[in-house]
């Protein structure tokens, strides 16, 4: 049973997990999809209700029924790096390659509906509720008036984007900021705006779950730093990422809001308030993680092989039950 | 409750399930997300625990706790018509709206993950053979060996778009073609390729599905037809559509397909073969619907219009359980 890895050539947290997956002699195939029909092939034939694909990639041939987990890490767009490439080849390529790996009984890391589903803010916020775990009083909204209603209940707020980074190429991450307090809010009606209560933290806190395995890494915050100064991603570092324990109902919490999001992978943020509480700020289901395993040594490339080098529960296929007619 | 119903201004077959909604006495709310920020706001609160949204349309505030399903018809870009539209504008506005909108206990039709995987015709075709549909054999393939060596077993086949319609604007379908019986394979190399058996049919059939209710219609084929006419789209009509029984091994599997592709909605089209076999060809979540109700009278528009309004199970909302902590 072999493990497929989705990624470009040039990614070396893959890298990391291609190594202990060798080490351990299981299979893997990597394959970008953007070099479908220039150096991958695939095919998928369904006759008398039996349906058997394959994949094949610089000449070496396998079959989609013999995946063990499928790890979608960074594709490339289907045949992005065709002889002739175009919209329309990638929809088609995208459509057979996707299509094809749905049918599988992989287990995969994450399946692209989770993926997708994973990514809406309103939608983590409402989860992370629900599974316990303490979410900052948080406002998005079009409505200046709701805004301004928002501030005065919280007067100490920062604004951050609703989706994450700005869609440029190469993508640009919007900081998180301080809202003033004599904020003018009448242009909130131009875009949704994100509004959360700030919270003074004393440590930020990165927790990487990978199947039930929880790492957690901590970062104390500068006793210095400026109050405006609320994003750890453009703050200056004044101690690397040590490990952390991560307190039992925090643990239950994350443990409920990965099986609502059906992850096998998630890259949450909390602030450490003063009172010790942690405070969820997002799960990034494709977070990066190599600077955290630097930082703390913590085997979270050897985590992620050994969940996908196990022999688990079936994906999200199809349909169970094979009830066959003629073709 | 209110019915949401997400699509364009101009549309016509969206209007016959308003005027049953209203017959009803059932409260709807119609809208464009292409008119975020332009006449239509949203907001949405997370404090302590609880969540609260709004989406206000013309000046009407509905509560987003107090939908009962919402109609994904024909929904344009989210902010698409706003004073200064932008691709991070619409990324803001759709995370923003369809977060909200997962959050939500409504039901769907159809739910925006079923109806995106729905449209991966591999996956279609796998289904459909695990529901125990005929499937007429077919292969996806960029291995021109793959395609010679299937053309050889099914001498008599037709060629069509694995993923549907050219995305260009206006988007463009591309027809279903015979296969000619000295084809080349060479070019299969360059792009995925779906070949499939013809099936030398006496009549095309549309089946609608709404919920549980089947609805089925018939063209019997023109018997002087060329048996290089193969898509009915194209082809000159000589019959309108006509109501017709659905064999209950068919209906039964349909059941199962649709549940097994959690849509609540789906337009079915079949090749009904000389030996009276119902051969699945695809199911188009969105598959338009007036032209049958036009032809057959049957009451597609208001058995849709029931199930909106029907308090039916919730929908595919955040998880379970309501365990909240302080904000």
């Amino acid at each position: 049973m072999t493990v497929l890895i989705l990624t470009s050539e040039e990614d070396v947290t893959a890298d990391m997990v291609v190594l202990r997956l060798g080490e351990a002699g299981v299979p893997v195939v990597r394959l970008d999809p953007a070099d479908l029909t220039n150096g991958v092939a695939l095919s998928g034939e369904y006759v008398r209700g039996a349906c058997r694909g394959h994949l094949s990639v610089g000449g070496r041939l396998v079959s989609m029924n013999g995946l063990r987990s499928v790890w979608v890490r960074r594709p490339g767009d289907p045949a992005a790096r065709a002889a002739h490439p175009s919209a329309w080849l990638t929809e088609e390529s995208s459509q057979a390659l996707y299509g094809m790996l749905r049918c599988t009984d992989a287990r995969w890391m994450n399946h692209p509906d989770a993926a997708r589903r994973a990514r809406h803010k309103p939608w983590q916020l409402r989860l992370a509720q629900r599974s316990g775990l303490a979410v900052p009083a948080t406002l998005i909204t079009t409505f200046p008036q709701a805004a301004r209603e928002f501030a005065e209940r919280f007067p100490d707020l920062v604004v951050k984007p609703v989706s994450g980074a700005h869609p440029q190429e190469p993508p640009r991450a919007v900081p998180t900021s301080r809202v003033a307090p004599d904020a003018d809010f009448t242009a909130v009606a131009f875009g949704p705006t994100l509004l959360q209560r700030r919270i003074a933290k004393r440590a930020d806190i990165r927790l990487t779950v990978v199947g039930e395995a929880l790492l957690a890494a901590r970062k104390p915050a500068d006793p210095d730093a400026h109050p405006d100064d609320v994003d750890v991603r453009f703050a200056p570092s004044v101690s690397p990422w040590l490990p952390a324990e991560v307190p039992p109902r925090v643990a239950e919490g994350v443990l409920r809001y990965m099986a609502g999001a059906e992850l096998a992978y998630g890259a949450f943020d909390f602030a450490e308030g003063a009172d010790g509480i942690w405070w969820f700020l997002e799960c990034n289901q494709s977070g990066q993680f190599g600077f955290v395993e630097m930082d703390t040594g913590q085997p979270i490339a050897a985590t992620i092989a050994q969940w996908l080098a196990e022999e688990g529960d079936a994906g999200r296929g199809c349909a169970d039950g094979d009830r066959s007619t003629a073709s």
